[in-house]
């Protein structure tokens, strides 16, 4: 589904060199399930279920740390007050759209429930962006089958973005928006780590997008994506992005992994428009934290002093992965006629080489 | 199916008089609806909803200002990223169990949106307290229906207390739970204004209970709520309390006061256990903010420096409101033969009047 | 210069057992210094500057992880941004009054450059409360070299209370306030901790203090002894709160501890005014952060499902500590002929008997 | 003492228009101050002290709204508890280095108890960055009374940029940093607003620099700013960024416009490296807030709607202000012979032009 990468188009932002895949599944253990729904009738369905499984851990008994940062909190992601409290991730994380946010959510506690997982409840990590100008939202298509079946499918290795799970019906600077990913692997004093984002996009204006720099946004797009959106602030839609790291952090540590994501968005052109739920979560699976420990557990902790290739990291990984996305999602016809024009891939490529950017 | 009040037994505390409902509702134009299920089989249910509208507002237009304050964060209360950003309530709030929070939230939304309701979407303020202990929660037998019921079942005046909506199956100091309410009348330099509580009671251990300071958990009820629980976490449980006031406060204030609902909840004997998610939401219909205003909004502020009086009306009315949950709630049977003990109240007279707190 | 702890008058507060000093200084490596400013001319002068020093470090290379509540921002604690991002108390704490917050600060870095430790800048927390009524505080006694007296006083085992340090000319429930510290040990499933509390006391009106539950102030009240201060907002003052802790917690963890302390302060009658800057460190001594790490550091966790005796240990802690400062100050004539009456222990005692509640 | 603003050279970033002088003064009623200090002996000085007054009043007692964002809080604000707690600017805003933040902060608390100033102590706002590469750090040249100094001269109208103030020893992307200050003017459906940014900028690596997007720092400036730096963190130093508005915002929109200063860092290369202080504050003189009100103060406030034109103009008048510091601040020799080099201007000319970007 997947239409290109950025760099199958000889294009590349930032400096530190990519993980195998360049994806955020690079990060040992991590993997990714899609459960994209497209549909034509009785209603026009592009909606979906992303969700991101932080390690290899069948029961969910293995904790990572974790750390949140909202950017601007136009949006949802549930379970964040015990992220805030405790730092811990101990349950996988789902991106869907904004009015099914609460059935995945009951859906991840259930099926852990059903599976018969040690905990009398869970508390899921569940975001969302609002696919409702192309997806017909009110109609509540997503069910919690399909989280159920997002979580089967999940796999390490490449996977797919653009038009896919959670992001099959998102806009991203008046283009076509959905799933992104990149990474990163950078080396500290304690060694090297890999550092990897993926991203659900669905915010921004055309005239302030950038691809390395270069305002891409005003050189194309004006013919195919006018500037007037249908939507009443033309800024709103929200991006979520979710940062990994193998690196032996702490929750202080995650939060500001998570604020770095920032970074990444602001080079793409965003600036936290009022409508947008821009919220950011970072975990790290460098340290180990069982469900049920009987005494004090041991870890380890990268010095703050060598986060410095982790945070430039990040903010390449989220630049990179949003630009992904718009590469990635094709054409998009939605409900009542509409229509989401792809990022062309052949004018950016033009205008990245006109400004001395690609190969 | 409230046992008894308080201050029906005599018993007082706090300094400032109460509203003439001595309830949430005693500020003007706040609704609260509950829709409680009970039922044996084929599951033994003891659950439910619990809906607070914030105003007579028909269509969710007229936004008050609202504040939270997670003192201890394991437990949920979807929304709050909006209303940290911007300060706004723009939803009814409904309480319920772990278990359902997405059920509720999605259901809220489906509300506005089959409504006819102005906005896209919403993203509804839902908090829980977990009743597994009692009730057969891994069964999910709260539905979507149900929250529309409270929904329209939600009145201004008295309102029952105790075993009903979200707090059906809930357990408080090793008693039993469940919903409570109270209210304060408190004047300063700008005028009389109103501050309610509204509290999910489901935390904290028998021995720390107090009343108006009285060591009521350690000089009675170790016949019948024996310290040894079946959690893991003896003091898990949680407390979700909703403040609000008509004073013309701004967000940070409303902010101010949720933190002040930790004083209420200390005064009882909550510490904060790990287990527990203690969060607190103040809101102030005070101000008027539009849904869709045209140009800048006229509010007024109450000065900070008059803000004490609401400070000590918010601990009083959340340290009342968590007993009148106590003496409301009856004596409850669950699931697998359970029993959730009421708090005596002929044993509480006594040792209240042994401390010379009784007429 | 203490009068009385509240133990030597046979009463208690609390269920856990103290350490050996029933201090802050029972957690071990913790010294704390005073340098006490008293004068009558040319200006009334009753302030000083206290000190905590985490731990036997004498180059501050061994820093130790904390985290900051603000039950209410009133006042100042100067380091709190370095504490809110990365966990790490870096230098000693210092409390003072609120003129000479800056003064303090800037001699606690110096002091360290000219020693010659190792880092270019240091960012000291300093803290305060405001003495200004019995104090001259508007001729700013509090000169750099007490900072350096303080520090260099500071000892370990049992310390002073009441009218020194930085709590000299302090006020609390209308009462003479000042220092006061208490501790308690508790046992988890991975050891036994200590949990010290040190706290600066300076807020409070009379008819909400408790001790243990007994409402003292009202029954020790303004006709019984008169009230100090007579400021437009009679509730303000500020309580300042160091927590510390052998535990290895991390810096979300200290921050947990940091929020228990509001339960200690409301039991005594705290309600967070809006005058008062209510500010809390906790800090944990049982992990070992070096200043300049080669590689990852080596950590331990307490898990968060056993810090719940660490929790009730610090509101233990701090209610006892507050309640210290008011038993061991002693009546203080200030400036201008104000007079600050001690806390009455015959009647203390007196009133605690009749409510059951001392030998 | 300005060597060139960026507009001055053909170049201009963002699309929005500036005010007047395209300075934070183009808010009316702000007025900044500078304390410049330079000397050879006996110690070689490059420090100082800058001023923001909020507004024209004379005694401190029409506060303005205001929120901080700390996007890396390796540094201190001072005055940052009360502000988180009450949303009010309550005295003047000083930047200076970091050694000195104490003696700043004291010496306008001072100064307003020496005026006579209404209340009984102030809680001010103090910012720093680390000048200790140029200047004698270690003998603490900024003095109390150089604070008044700059109080005393502060003006409206244009400002100097570059070397002077709290600015005369900075160090920013590897270049010659210091103060600079940029504006813009933007409509909402409320009217047209005025936003202003003024920075101390002393951070950065030079490989990040961009100029509009242009990688400036990777085209020029390896033959005099080589990458390694005395400093063991090579991208240490900070940034302050003071965000001024008159638009009628309250706290929580206050918070949300100095959030939106990272974008403007971001987009010249910031990345909030572990060793820098980056902390943002705004604020808005849209509304009035009296000292000391009788009862309600009246307040508007701008749609939270209507906010994006002044997210937009946060974010670009922070690009240029940072860009002007730069073009502003000249070649600076420094103690033990150091040279900071100021950005080449005719090579900044060059490469804007090679892409395209000036005139």
């Amino acid at each position: 589904m997947t239409r290109a990468r950025l760099r199958d188009l000889g294009i590349t932002v930032g400096h530190l060199p990519t993980g195998r895949y360049n994806a955020i599944t690079d990060v040992p253990g991590i993997s990714v399930g899609y459960k994209t729904l497209v549909a034509e009738r009785p209603h026009v369905v592009r909606s979906g279920v992303t969700v991101i499984l932080p390690r290899d851990d069948a029961r969910w008994e293995d904790y990572a740390f974790a750390g949140i940062f909202s950017f601007n909190g136009y949006g949802e992601m549930t379970g964040s007050h015990w992220i805030e409290e405790a730092g811990l991730l101990t349950t996988p994380i789902a991106i869907t759209n904004t009015h099914s946010v609460g059935i995945v959510r009951d859906a991840i506690l259930r099926y852990a429930v059903e599976s018969g997982y040690a905990a009398p409840f869970y508390l899921p990590v569940v975001a969302e962006t609002d696919d409702s100008w192309l997806n017909a939202a009110h109609t509540f298509p997503v069910k919690p089958e399909h989280t159920v079946e997002a979580l089967k499918s999940a796999k390490s290795g490449p996977i797919a973005e653009g038009n896919v799970g959670g992001g099959t019906g998102m806009i991203c600077h008046h283009f076509k928006g959905g799933m992104g990913t990149s990474s990163r692997v950078v080396e500290t004093r304690s060694g090297a780590f890999t550092v990897g984002a993926l991203v659900q996009t669905n915010y921004g204006v055309r005239q302030l997008l950038r691809v390395d720099g270069v305002p891409v946004g005003r050189e194309i797009g004006a013919d195919r994506v006018p500037l007037a959106r249908v939507f009443p602030n033309e800024g709103s839609g929200s991006i979520i992005v979710i940062v990994a790291t193998d690196a032996p952090l702490l929750p202080d540590q995650c939060k500001r992994l998570a604020r770095r994501a920032t970074v990444g968005l602001a080079r793409v052109g965003g600036t936290g428009h009022d409508g947008s739920g821009d919220i950011f979560l970072a975990f790290a699976t460098g340290n180990h934290v069982p469900a049920h420990p009987d005494g004090a557990v041991d870890l380890r902790m990268l010095p703050h002093d060598q986060m410095d290739p982790l945070f430039d990291g990040t903010a390449e990984a989220v630049e990179e992965a949003i630009v992904n996305a718009l590469t990635a999602a094709g054409d998009t016809t939605g409900q009542e006629g509409r229509m989401a024009h792809a990022l062309p891939l052949d004018e950016l490529k033009a205008v990245m080489k006109k400004h001395g950017r690609s190969r």
